[in-house]
């Protein structure tokens, strides 16, 4: 089957003590580990596997890798395969590269992040259970978020170039992974140029995403909450805390998501991402954005451009 | 008992046709007179009385006048004597000077705003009628909104020349027309300078506000939603229009109203507001706003000051 | 200017342990004060006032006493010669009879439920302050309800015997009280008999309700939430500790509110009521439910009767 | 990939007139086809494939049958050697037998009920279409339903008689069909009898569902809602349809869906499922209700037998 879900994303940050308290008491996290490293381990009350966000310290923000989890670990070998044969060197680091994790396949998409793959990773279970579980558990806290939901990363469009690692990402990401392209913006003459596009192997809208900008790096991730009213709630938190918003409480047109953005104190951009959206299906036709509504898509109520949005990212 | 509620807003707007898209279409009103001299009048579907907004074509959009509804046609002699004795003229406009409308109390707050008290309207029902009503009509439409619920004033504060008309205006309204004050900002050494407050004469939070800037004018006019569920379907329903949003979906800290701030098209500022907030009552005491939460206290959730939001009125 | 609101109940509980679990775990109240009696008295997070809820442990639930607080001292004495020359003994009890509680002016209603008015308790305030109040605490639990509400009385309805005393209350309580009435449910050969009656001080669509029923007593009192989201939320915090439910989430027709009812251990119903429903206003028509659409105007989803409801209270 | 997802019901009814305004103005469909046999097509507006329910007028209220959709033609033939493998007889029933849908795979479940496969069906495409789709088209109406989301089948189980067609279902849809399970009912001592399960293909909650009770039957279809404030606005216009309500708003326990059941007028029932519930994924573990809080897991709020809901059905 390959593919399952996004799995967890390693990520730097500036200050342990202010990122724990951001991802701990905002965006309602668990700590689950902290390695002899310093690396801090994390995860969501309705994730049963072992950790969803590692931290790591460093002088700068940004994403150390992402990773996503397949069905089997035989996949790995399947697909290391598919992968080279497109032309892209790929690797298997053994079982306990992470602590708790099984063996890894690792390498950089066209765009140059670096993704990587495992089967396996220690079972802890959700705070709720598996007997007459609670539809939510009684140490909820901060956001309450339930689960790393996906990642939008930014990738270096240069159509002057010839530069579009945006359609290089979708392509190999559709090709060789098998993810299913659900969204995506288009620009140019003729709408010519994929700017932007939304992938998925779950039946929901996206598992990944990628937006073309002036470099490659790190948009953000986002954690799922249930509905609107959680976001009105998260909102309220965010304000408790002075969490730095990007952008206030609102829909997006692309994927129909409810959605708030803001920072880590570090500087790493988050989403809590609210509701199903659509049923995404390999036969439900892909919703394209046109360059003239393209922010309409990215912010539905709004519809005009919020400059940082694509600007400002680690 | 005296006032009641607002009743109308009297507005300017610079195109009829575009503004009665915006009123009907967008904010849901229904249009229930046009008068011989080409005003429109118009009503939210929860209202009984026959009108809540006025719209007059013209060059410079901005508020006419404001009007409340007092109980008794008697209070109108009442409140004549007590503004008179506070020392500021007062006339009686006779019956008919605004159609389906009994005489009017008119005077101008210390502000200059043009300020009307009347008791009588036509009745003429809200849409769900007396008899087993249901809870909201089958003909709603855009965003529904159930009734004009508040306006908010932007009156002269230039501490340098010892202006204050927040601070008069909300002398007066407290001694002379019996509201009570629920919330204000301070700003200034020691707080001394009232910069914005909120009077209320039903038990919500508000039922007039004034807010402190470089000219008297008209900051917005507010219509009532439910919930922050209908928050969301009133900005979908701004997006789908074009309609100019000012500030998107978020909280007030001040009132605890969720809210939505755009834009009609002639540029009246308009707003849904949302849910009680807090059941206001003469002896809840007066929540304060200092000087350097002030903006937490306009968007709870942003915490940072919107410059145009201040800037920005007719 | 008379009565203000509801002030609190007194209420006869089976097992104070039980009880207090109850209205601090699941309903989120605040345990403020046992007195040497052993009586429990508890607030909500956004009341000011000492207390809105007295425990009193009993063989037998109910209700001991219901008060409404007046905005000043000397109501109690205008309101004393008013009841008495209605024909309804009253008397002044003195401060202290209560902890934390001035005076007391009681008196029995036609029903002869004791209601009791009082001018001054103890500011305590609310879990959020006046200075720069966050929209909600961070000591928030349970539920989370905002204030006590309105309370609902049983009273004997015989029309063979010629015994209404709903019908009697909303006399009394419109003369006399200055209440004024909202709704009402009328039935019998045309609609001749007051079976319910909702009145109102506040704004809001009732302070005080009337049921006809076989006997006087006690059928609810309500605790306010904003919104439908958090009666769900609340719904689900009732399953969790299996509270018995009466009537799962659903809406009045009549005050349009969003509900649930549900009992404390002891039997003593209570409910969750959510949104501000409609402006009450003096000048806005009755709303009158006839015999055919009685129960639409109860539980408007269902519109069918739900025998539980009127038979079973304390 | 084999199955997609629920594809369409067809359903029996008693009065075509009747259902027709249930399924069009309470639910929110689209007539989009009568056959010359009288037969009505249906369609929800967030499906692109030409419809998802057929009504056919009979004496006898129920389903006809019920149809997924695989990916691939191919599919067809793939399942037809795995179903004929495990022992149950399938059968291709030619393009056209359902017009604009290509051919079928026919077959009944261990349970007697008659399911059928198909790749192709008419694309019609949604109702906000393609091209920068808004987030909900201006003709939604009634209850603005997305989807047909899922259908429980009632099974018989006697355990005494050995009898068990919830398992004997589950089994087959497991291990030939391809679904994964996600909750299960067990009952009887260890809880060894599996007396309900959950199966997805999506990675939704479910797909469908098998609930064991005396005979082999109908008990509902869902549609697809976003949210809890959806159900509300659902809930709302079946009251003023004098819709026959089963289970008035609540949570699901299993799936941890917000949910109304209700009937059609012809008596098949139907539900309103809001929210994504959780990521159903084929590594979570399994949830698994006892059956001492089999009604908790059904009802999560009333955690109390309603015995209609397992009695009553088409």
């Amino acid at each position: 089957m390959g593919i399952l879900r996004i799995g967890h994303v390693s990520l730097r940050v500036l200050d342990m003590k202010a990122a724990l308290d951001h991802y701990i008491n905002v965006i309602g996290m668990y700590k689950v580990m902290e390695a002899a490293n310093g690396h801090v381990y994390l995860k969501c009350w309705d994730e049963w596997d072992k950790y969803s966000v590692i931290l790591t310290e460093d002088k700068e923000a940004g994403m150390n890798h992402l990773a996503y989890k397949v069905e089997k670990d035989s996949d790995l070998d399947d697909l290391k395969k598919k992968i080279e044969a497109y032309g892209i060197a790929a690797k298997i680091m053994p079982e306990g590269t992470l602590p708790s994790t099984g063996r890894m396949l690792q390498f950089n998409l066209p765009s140059g992040h670096d993704l990587r793959l495992y089967a396996q990773k220690e079972y802890v279970g959700t705070e709720v259970g598996t007997t007459n579980p609670d539809p939510w558990p009684d140490n909820k806290h901060g956001a309450g978020v339930h689960w790393l939901d996906h990642a939008l990363l930014m990738c270096e469009l240069n159509p002057e170039k010839g530069i579009n690692k945006v359609a290089e990402n979708t392509k190999f990401c559709t090709e060789v992974l098998d993810f299913f392209l659900t969204e995506q913006i288009v620009v140019g003459p003729g709408g010519a140029i994929q700017a932007a596009s939304w992938l998925a192997r779950t039946t929901t809208p996206h598992d990944i995403a990628f937006v073309g900008g002036p470099r490659n790096g790190f948009h953000h991730m986002a954690f799922f909450l249930d509905s609107w009213s959680d976001i009105l709630r998260a909102a309220d938190i965010m304000g408790k805390h002075k969490t730095k918003i990007d952008v206030a409480p609102t829909r997006h047109g692309i994927t129909r998501g409810e959605t708030i953005y803001f920072f880590d104190p570090s500087g790493n951009r988050n989403e809590t991402f609210a509701g199903l959206g659509f049923l995404a299906q390999r036969d439900r036709p892909v919703s394209t954005w046109t360059e003239d509504k393209l922010w309409t898509g990215v912010f539905y109520h709004l519809g005009e451009p919020v400059p940082s949005f694509t600007e400002v990212y680690t």
